[in-house]
């Protein structure tokens, strides 16, 4: 019942315009957990994915500590908007190549965490092609998907590896979470979401090490199946959004501060550029230190 | 509030004669991840822990699969009531030393799964002070503590170990769990119990793959606090599973077949030997499929 629910919310967040298989949902403790498994799954200690920059921070500990798997930055550039693009993720696999890294696999978060922006469709298509020609795998966490600010704008991997000509489906895995979306970190609700049936399988046997408990099991499959209260909860909380999200927005520019244009996530990126002394990394670190130590925010 | 109840509730279960502290208390998913976490605490990939046979099969998943830590039998026999006595441990731990095995600690269950046995105080002493001598860990699984049918006879670890002089307390740790005691076993509600400062820490960080819900730990706080209502579910559950236990062996009994005294747990060893062919191993295995294939058991 659990699998069906979050099947169909799954879907809904995404418009209704991919088809989650209950099936293919592995529940886990947190976004947390379905990061490390999928790590343990397909990565051995030492090899690598790839991950484009800025990252979640907390993927260090979540897919490295215990499995012994390593990240590789990917460089992305403000200039373009921070896209993963094909041409960086190029140059990152031939850098790790030359470090005798081997990469296993690309990890992205879309929408992004930290960015709060978006993956548009022909970058997610890039993405695909290029780890189908590596032949290595596709980690998409897309906890932030119902947080987009018009949810019909919002492209998610399910669809896009319907539209790539011969995509190896077992090279593609979704991380999921109600945290987010749902307002519900506490409850520890994440999912493993693979088209791979090897991952499946070896994915559930591992969960049993972080189960979430039956009662909070059936406590949300009703919540979940509950149409009415999910539809209004996700059009109002993305109205809510929004809305600070402009106030914010606006306040700022107000008072000459510019932001990174953004349409997802609980994310805000200000340019602070003209208050440093210089143009270097020294003086961004001395703002930096200044905002936490003297301003305490 | 948990940390608080589940203490209490630990401390109840062994007849109030130890006090844990809340602050030692780390949540896990079940006594799974319980072994889990503390297996990739006390050892690394390779290192192993002596552990008395018969043991639980599930330890093979749950503290070597992900880990890489490796279980060494200490052969225990039925005509010496399957206890785990030091000269056991001191031959098995030789063996491990010529076999290359770096010994990291000693496991035992204590109520025994799958025996339904508990060890005495000596005995108990006697592993306290092997692991000592030795500087090893031990990590004692009580997840049966409460359905020892008389209470009062069951010996904690946590006792022993104030009766032994001298003993290093970052050696010991404890495993235990809501799904025997109070028959959840869906809640996933496991704890590692450590009197090691650093495990404590680092198993609470791990803690993070595997966290128990908030609102079942909400609900659990309240039912664990209701100290009537856990009164009389510790002496019922008690009371119906001796008055089950006495039935089944006298039952047995009337058909001629015996079984190994046991006063805890959820198991019941039959003496079949009798309905062999020969004493030989090969017969037992041949007794065994006739009873799973065609007998169904």
């Amino acid at each position: 019942a659990i699998s069906t629910a979050l099947a169909n919310f799954m879907n809904r967040v995404r418009g209704n315009r991919v088809k989650f298989d209950p099936d293919r949902i592995v529940m886990s403790g947190g976004a947390t957990g379905a990061h490390e498994t999928l790590a343990g799954c397909l990565a051995n200690p030492g090899e690598a994915f790839l991950v484009p920059t800025p990252y979640y921070p907390a993927f260090d500990r979540d897919l490295r500590w215990r499995t012994g798997v390593e990240l590789f930055p990917v460089v992305c550039e403000s200039a373009d908007n921070f896209k993963g693009h094909r041409e960086a993720l190029e140059t990152a696999y031939k850098k790790a190549k030359l470090a005798n890294v081997k990469v296993k696999g690309v990890l992205i978060t879309n929408p992004s965490n930290p960015l709060g922006t978006f993956l548009d469709r022909d970058t997610l298509k890039d993405i695909v092609n290029f780890v189908n020609d590596k032949s290595i795998h596709l980690v998409c966490d897309e906890i932030y998907a119902g947080t987009v600010t018009n949810g019909d704008e919002f492209v998610s991997i399910a669809e896009v590896i319907e539209e790539v000509p011969k995509c190896n489906l077992d090279l593609i895995h979704l991380v999921y979470s109600l945290s987010k979306d749902m307002g519900f970190p506490g409850f520890r609700v994440g999912v493993v979401y693979s088209y791979n049936d090897n991952v499946v399988s070896i994915a559930r046997k591992m969960s049993s090490f972080g189960l979430v408990s039956t009662q909070t099991q059936h406590m949300l499959a009703s919540m979940l199946s509950d149409n009415e209260f999910v539809g209004t909860f996700i059009s109002e909380s993305r109205i809510r959004l929004a809305h600070r999200h402009d106030m914010f927005t606006r306040g700022l520019a107000q008072v000459g501060i510019g932001s990174l244009e953004s349409k997802a996530g609980l994310f805000f990126w200000m340019d602070l550029r003209r208050f440093l002394k210089e143009p270097t990394f020294e003086s961004e670190m001395t703002f930096w230190r200044t905002i936490i130590n003297e301003i305490k925010l």
